[in-house]
């Protein structure tokens, strides 16, 4: 089974998963505290580095695993609005994309797909959520799917129940403004099974399982 | 740095992490209790199965990452003592061994190497423990070293001071007999920082990071 999952999605204790403003100087906004505990170097796994190997960083590692495929919304791509400008924009990552997979860029605006020698290729869709993960799950070949944020982004997705496994992390930060995550999703949880650890960076981890459809009434 | 690593050590409350006896019918002894908890299905990564990704899961799932070779015990290969039978036995695993790496067999007994089509293959090495970590790194090439066990090995290689991480999980079971990890290891803990969380399963993990050398007295 190809699953769809959401990894290293960061909230603040009053919700927000990113700042509002996203410039070409501020790929993250005005939310820079979100991401104090991510250690992006251990995305595709624990080895590579010379820090401790620590809880967070073992669940961080997940990221990579078995995924074939990305779904991410426009403005994570980049801070562009309406037609796309004829700028050479590929995207925040230099020359080589972390994704090493195909990824599907959610945007009303289509152009041609970007490649990258190290297997990343961007692929610009004007798609509904599931027409989204029905062309993922194709290219990802029985892997499974990432969906990549942002919290808009995920948020459509969670609306849509098109979320098998969604890795958050509770940052103890209080942010007063930005995107918030769970907007119009009163009762998420009764879709899901949710296993929670506090870590010693202070770091909240919720592992959120969808529960077998058919098992409930949803 | 190529880092040596011990991943999935499971110990009891009393402090066995295997049991005492070795047979062709029983490849992890009279300690079946041990691993009631563990799923080895998700050592090369969460994907590929349907039920939920735990932090257990998280966590037996780093063993696999970065490791470009492994140490192993002789009595991890095989039951038999002595000089090799000539009867074929080629470990307990069958056509597809699950390490997909060069792994290295510590016995006094040479024998010529065996190889499969998935990227395992076996050597048979009289060889110290340092001796034995300088060839794996080298087989390695650039990545970690996974110490694969059982714990009698796993001993030597931290009474010489030659584990990086080791990754333990304490199972709330009580054996009476077995193989102990912790025996002539006393102070152990002063070269070592030690994350600790518990997990619903009841499963206690503890990640043991070595403290940079040259920071200590040891």
């Amino acid at each position: 089974m190809s699953r769809t999952r959401v990894h290293n999605l960061f909230v603040s204790s009053d919700g927000y998963a990113a700042g509002n403003r996203v410039t070409f100087d501020a790929p993250i906004g005005d939310a820079r505290a979100l991401f104090s505990k991510f250690d992006g170097r251990v995305i595709h796994g624990i080895n590579g580095i010379d820090d401790p190997v620590t809880v967070d960083r073992a669940l961080f590692s997940m990221w990579g695993q078995g995924i074939g495929a990305e779904i991410m919304g426009r403005r994570k791509f980049g801070p562009q609005t309406g037609p796309w400008p004829d700028d050479g924009w590929a995207g925040w990552w230099g020359d080589e994309p972390p994704f090493r997979t195909p990824v599907f860029v959610l945007t009303h605006h289509r152009r041609p797909p970007i490649e990258f020698d190290n297997g990343t290729s961007f692929h610009f869709i004007d798609a509904n959520a599931q027409d989204a993960v029905t062309m993922a799950q194709h290219a990802a070949g029985g892997l499974d799917v990432r969906l990549g944020g942002g919290p808009s982004s995920i948020r459509q997705f969670l609306q849509a129940d098109l979320v098998d496994f969604l890795h958050l992390a509770i940052v103890p930060v209080v942010l007063g403004a930005g995107v918030r995550l769970f907007d119009d999703l009163v009762g998420l949880e009764d879709r899901f099974t949710v296993e929670t650890i506090g870590t010693t960076s202070g770091l909240t981890h919720q592992l959120w399982n969808r529960t077998p459809r058919g098992t409930t009434g949803i």
